[in-house]
């Protein structure tokens, strides 16, 4: 079931590095793409950096309406994942063409992507700059969602062969989370 | 052994998001402190993104310096990676402390951390207000190096059990990189 995670614990969500979907909306048209490149970087209020390739049409939805999602895939949108990474959604909806499940967010006009671990809602702090000369955005994670079988008491539950987020190297290989472990706390 | 690796490969040694080390040196003074905020943002020239809090001396030396390593540790590094992550280096030397080895880089002055599986060597693109703001450093990298024992041909080697890359969660708990997955080619 899907529940709210609260702001300051959203940055739990990407804090080990997952691939993730980055959802815009504009107009009426609808796009999903996957980036590896999406990390927190502040804790409260909570903000992100994604980089979001100039030309691609997520970025014009993302250029128009200074917002995005990031929903974090799982095991079993691999296949998924990779297809909406490595073709445009300019010409065919993506949602329609891969029978994507797409649900309403609270805060924000992109929708989330049914079926993942969890789901960041940001709205791009504006700099034109950092977007034109790196394609790079910054922005407020305005709220956050996940998947309580998968992440519940601010904690990620993974369980051996169960559904776990994913980590993209390249060409359609990813690698699965691992098992957990804890540092010995230092003298 | 600690072999190069192209810069326009280098992007796979953060692509699937393990948490790094960051070292710094300045006036005969070496830090490192543990970030899961890094990621890549080009491929060629390679540039990196990491969040490196105000405050802390490492900050100190890479503004000082406009340089740093990423460091990439393993499974075995896990408390060395926490013991540097939440202590701070500007009363004692951590890699005394902590008896950590240190290899020169080729193209910085800041140390490589012995026995990790692969190493950024990077130099700070100045942008004062994007670290002023939001603690954001962009930088290039300049060389790459990777333990051939875990990356060689331009893919990770991981074995089950074996050593593998990190994943930081929060109070020193991390996953491991997990198992390989591939995509089914999208029609």
């Amino acid at each position: 079931m899907r529940v709210p995670v609260p702001l300051p614990q959203s940055y739990l969500l990407l804090n080990h590095g997952p691939t993730v979907l980055v959802t815009a909306a504009a107009e009426g048209r609808n796009n999903v793409m996957a980036a590896a490149w999406a990390m927190p970087i502040d804790f409260d209020p909570p903000k992100v950096a994604v980089v979001i390739a100039d030309g691609t049409f997520t970025r014009e939805l993302v250029d128009a309406t200074l917002e995005f999602a990031l929903c974090v895939p799982t095991t079993d949108q691999v296949d998924l994942t990779w297809a909406v990474g490595h073709q445009s959604g300019r010409e065919s909806d993506k949602f329609e063409r891969w029978r994507i499940g797409a649900e309403p967010a609270e805060r924000i006009g992109a929708p989330l992507v049914a079926g993942c671990a969890a789901w960041l809602e940001c709205r791009v702090l504006p700099d034109r700059d950092l977007a034109a000369d790196h394609d790079l955005f910054l922005a407020e994670v305005v709220a956050a969602w996940a998947d309580d079988e998968l992440f519940r008491g601010g904690e990620w539950q993974f369980t051996p062969g169960g559904r776990r987020t994913i980590h993209h190297l390249n060409g359609g290989q990813f690698f699965a989370t691992g098992e957990k472990l804890a540092a010995r706390r230092a003298e």
